[in-house]
């Protein structure tokens, strides 16, 4: 069982009232996989440019980063993007964006990493998506992340997409938006006639919803205190699901995928109370399970 | 062991995109009693007109519902509010409202009603909810609702309400403004530094958090669908709340609290399916024990 992450490494500029920092380590593929590297190996696929300096690279090998698909664009400059969060963190304003070498991403798998059973699509185009898809050669489970931009731009494109994904990520807003749908348990099962078995419903601080064949599942937030950057919060969750799902084949799906999700919610949690990929660098699988713990007791009755 | 209920009973017309109604019962003691009637035989203190019919009367002593603090004023008109909800049935807009004899509601308890063990100060200036304190001999639990309304314009009253309530019920925004803190752990404790043993953050489709000495309890909503009218949702989650835990006397104040909770957000939820206290008025214990049941399993991982 192997995982395969595909989607931006980036430099982020990032203010939030906690603080800022420039140009650090960001990017969907990145925070996916630092989530999953406490339950697997995963395989990442992105591009950078040639201005990216080798201490990342190794901040994400340490990890146990496969890097073998992350190619480097002569001459070429990183996706850079440069953003504000507000005082409720829960809005945030993007003050810059340089697509640089993502504007011409390709994405083309190593031959080794064709075998991927697992494969977590972070938000891009659905065409890219698509096209990663096409390379894999048969995958178990492909979780899709998306956002408002591709659903209104490239709406025949996720068309496309859809059946050829078993779960789709996406918020509240933007199952609404591919939808028509305000109540989300009818989005949920909307989208599950666009092709998805499952859909998990992003609610930033309030947690997620997975509706899927087995009915409904509602998970809350951790309520981390303080939040010093969201960024990353999402995808952190995701590369959590899904590395936990690697790391954990026995019993029923149903069962292993909230139990996964639970996991995707504590690592989300911690990598929003430092910036960037910070405090994720900092943890481990024992903390890790020590927060699921208190989780679980936060949620007894 | 006996709840006190004081509060409105209104007449409410209320428009939603599942339809509208004129002039049915209303009003936060009249919901709060309702959801409590499943588990004790709530008093309930509040004012009426001459205009409120005897119907409206007999559908809460059929919930075996205790009217004898509920005074009639002679020539006056009972209180009156029109509101519309939007699609997402988050924002509502007040478009009439009629105080009548609300406005002069001046709460007398019956010497009947003056043991009372638990009380619920529904949403009303804390001035009122003081004079109702000030009647009751030697309540067991005492929580109170209040709105941004009362936290800005009678902040001294607030004051001195608080530190004589076990627990305060409030909304997320409500809590931001009384404390300046828009993360609801901090803005929880700053609201116990205050008074109040406990806190309870009403979260609307997101549910309700717990803050007290043991720590946090988080507890989602109900998915319900379709929700066709919002009104009295909080304060059927209070009632319901307050009538578990008097008809379950046993086991730790912690659990108890929040296995209360989970009843409160059990008949909430159902309050909503629609208009008014029509679903209250037709559903039993026996149904409302299954729906936490399966409540139970939505959240098991």
């Amino acid at each position: 069982m192997s995982l395969l992450v595909v989607g931006t490494v980036a430099f982020d500029s990032i203010e939030t009232p906690h603080g800022s920092v420039e140009r650090i380590l960001g990017g969907s593929a990145m925070f996916s996989s630092m989530a999953a590297s406490f339950f697997t190996k995963p395989r990442l696929v992105g591009v950078v440019g040639e201005d990216f300096p080798d201490f990342h690279r190794e901040a994400m090998q340490e990890r146990g980063i496969d890097l073998a698909g992350l190619q480097t664009e002569k001459g070429g400059k990183t996706f850079y993007w440069k953003g504000r969060y507000h005082e409720n963190m829960n809005s945030r304003e993007t003050m810059e964006v340089h697509l640089n070498v993502l504007a011409t991403f390709d994405p083309v798998l190593p031959a080794s990493f064709r075998d991927s059973t697992h494969i977590f699509l972070a938000n891009s185009s659905p065409a890219v998506q698509l096209k990663v898809l096409d390379q894999v050669h048969k995958p178990q489970l492909v979780l899709a992340d998306t956002m408002d931009f591709w659903i209104t731009s490239t709406h025949d494109d996720l068309m496309k997409l859809l059946p050829r994904v078993d779960g789709l990520l996406l918020n509240d807003s933007e199952a609404s938006l591919l939808t028509g749908e305000t109540h989300m348990m009818k989005a949920g099962r909307k989208i599950q006639d666009m092709g998805p078995k499952f859909v998990i419903v992003k609610r930033g601080e309030h947690g997620a919803m997975l509706i899927s064949g087995d009915g409904v599942f509602v998970i809350p937030a951790w309520p981390t205190e303080p939040v010093v950057d969201p960024t990353g919060a999402g995808d952190s969750f995701a590369g959590g699901v899904l590395g936990h799902l690697i790391a954990h084949p026995e019993g029923p799906k149903h069962g292993r995928l909230r139990r996964a999700m639970v996991y995707g919610t504590v690592i989300a949690s911690m990598c929003v109370e430092d910036f960037g990929p910070n405090r994720l660098r900092k943890t481990d699988r024992k903390e890790i399970d020590e927060r699921v713990q208190k989780y679980r007791a936060m949620l007894d009755f």
